[in-house]
């Protein structure tokens, strides 16, 4: 992995985004931000799940109200996501957004984003310059450009004027639905503006294609020192959003939440039911924050050599299990009790690193 | 993207990997070699799946009966996977192995390392050196070498070994369960030697773990022109291996079996249940092999125009849905026919394409 670019550091709320500071995970509410109760249930749900920093959607002013709750209520910081309308954005500034993401290229002339600046500038709030493959100003939309030549030339155009006007607490972003276009988007931009960047894939898809496209280009991007917070965009339950943003943070050991699983993919040698076992397991880490590595492995023959790394496992045998510590044998169980006695093995470990 | 490296060529059966190919998917079956009607079954659900060579395991003598019949009768070519017997390895070279795949760190001395070597280039079949970071030779397994290094430098060695025996007809694969260590293995080893990679992250996990830190893995080596033939391996049904094999080439437009499908995170302007119809519209287009591009948008006022690209589309409104094409829009449907109008225009374009 390449050290990580470094940029200015932007505050949202209490998550320092930027400058250091650790790779935030993000998501975006799907309810009514109209109705805070559903709303911040959501967001506790979120929240529950390892969401840093929360972002909802402004469609109208009679929402405005509702937004004004989510914010005084929230455990986690809120975004506030306004297209089209720049008196949206500055109601959401006045009533407790903790940034703004506008996409200057639909908000209107020059003088509606200014007034944004302003509002932003006063409440003392970040924006993130959210530039997007499927709303792009018209001058660049209609360009005969590669894609993700238009994405940075529009964003790196929009800082220049937010700088103009005095105003540097910025977050960019530069998303399109190809994966291609967004990595080479980001590269560029990274050369290009010292601001944080927000990454992500646009319109990602099904929790199936939308995973695969985010891990290949969030993945590509942080191998290359990209990307200071990250959100996932799923056709899903948000919660999936955010476990898949930790998944990519954890699968290139930049930041765990969890404990890590090592699960083998089953083979013809293998006699226990592992996916069952490695899914129960799953679920049941996915509530403990010890920094600790579980392997689940379909056999005894190569299971303990195979996992050799990790501080506690299980290798499957004929209707049995054998649990192994760094690679040491411990004892057989049953296969019945395989998820038990594994579990509390971790409590074991737990406690001894309390 | 950067270009792909280049390769030379390796014929399994009927499917050539490197020298240009096209990236091959691979799965590995997780039924009993020795019952061929049960591994012959799962064989067909991963070829209607895209699966294009298939590897089964062989762990003892009394399964290699079995293991003739698979060969006789896949519609794909048949790899025996080997470890620690060398004798297993040169029986499913006589018996109709398309390739073998052996991790020669275990499978003893250089004598028997040889005698498996003989036996392929009698069958006139390729060998995967398949080395792992779980079953490395000892020698390098104690090393006090970063991880990546001893990898590469295993599989370097035996590639070496290989060519001293006049044998080059070889595929390289290094992985390891850390996908940071599996990238730069393969990337020290694009440089180091000149034979088809077979691409994938070891004991990558259940199927959220896995296919994150297989897509994080493989699409960064991709993206870096790196890989010939991958699998993903994942604790679940080896037909989400494929599934998610396909996912990563798609993510990439390097290859597409199936429509691409876009679709929108849905947010607090979606009035549509979108996640299921886009869950709906992803199954039926997993059996359409038409190139085409399809959008799924939660919101009337954004879909159209963030979906430009698509070939046909539908964006969400109260209760209906607007179809469109090319981002021009055709007409209304009630959501309960949204599924249904929008398969009906793919039907259209796929008769149009003929």
């Amino acid at each position: 992995m390449k050290a990580r670019r470094e940029t200015r550091p932007v505050l949202v709320g209490d998550v320092a985004v930027g400058g250091g500071a650790p790779i935030s995970v993000q998501s975006m509410t799907t309810t009514n931000t109209g109705d805070p109760a559903e709303t911040l249930a959501q967001i506790a749900r979120l929240h529950h799940a390892g969401c840093e920093i929360v972002r909802v959607a402004i469609p109208r002013a009679d929402v405005l109200a509702g937004f004004e709750t989510i914010c005084q209520e929230s455990p986690i910081p809120v975004i506030a996501d306004i297209h089209f309308d720049h008196r949206l954005a500055i109601e959401a500034a006045k009533r407790g957004a903790a940034k703004l993401r506008i996409n200057p290229g639909n908000i209107g002339s020059s003088e509606r984003v200014d007034a944004v600046i302003e509002a932003a500038g006063e409440a003392g709030i970040p924006i993130r310059i959210g530039v997007n493959a499927g709303s792009m100003a018209d001058e660049y939309r209609d360009m005969d450009w590669p894609l993700a030549e238009k994405l940075t030339a529009s964003a790196v155009a929009f800082c220049e004027h937010f700088e103009s006007r005095g105003f540097s607490d910025i977050v960019v972003s530069a998303k399109a639905s190809s994966v291609n276009a967004t990595i080479d988007a980001y590269r560029a931009l990274a050369d290009q503006v010292p601001y944080p960047l927000h990454i992500g894939v646009t319109e990602a898809g099904t929790a199936l294609s939308g995973t695969v496209k985010s891990a290949v280009g969030l993945g590509t991007l942080l191998v290359g020192g990209i990307g200071d917070t990250l959100r996932v965009s799923l056709t899903a339950d948000p919660v999936e959003e955010v476990r898949v943003g930790w998944e990519i943070l954890g699968s290139l050991d930049i930041r765990r939440r969890s404990p890590e699983l090592v699960s083998c993919p089953t083979c013809g040698r293998c006699e226990v039911d592992l996916i069952g076992i490695a899914k129960e397991v799953e679920e049941r880490l996915r509530e403990r924050r010890t920094p600790i590595k579980v392997a689940v492995m379909g056999c005894i023959v190569n299971g303990p050599g195979e996992a050799r790394e990790a501080d506690i496992g299980i290798a499957g045998g004929k209707g049995i299990g054998l649990l192994f510590a760094k690679g040491q044998p411990l004892r057989k169980v049953p296969e019945s009790e395989i998820v038990e006695a594994l579990m509390s093995e971790i409590d074991r470990l737990e406690s001894a690193a309390d």
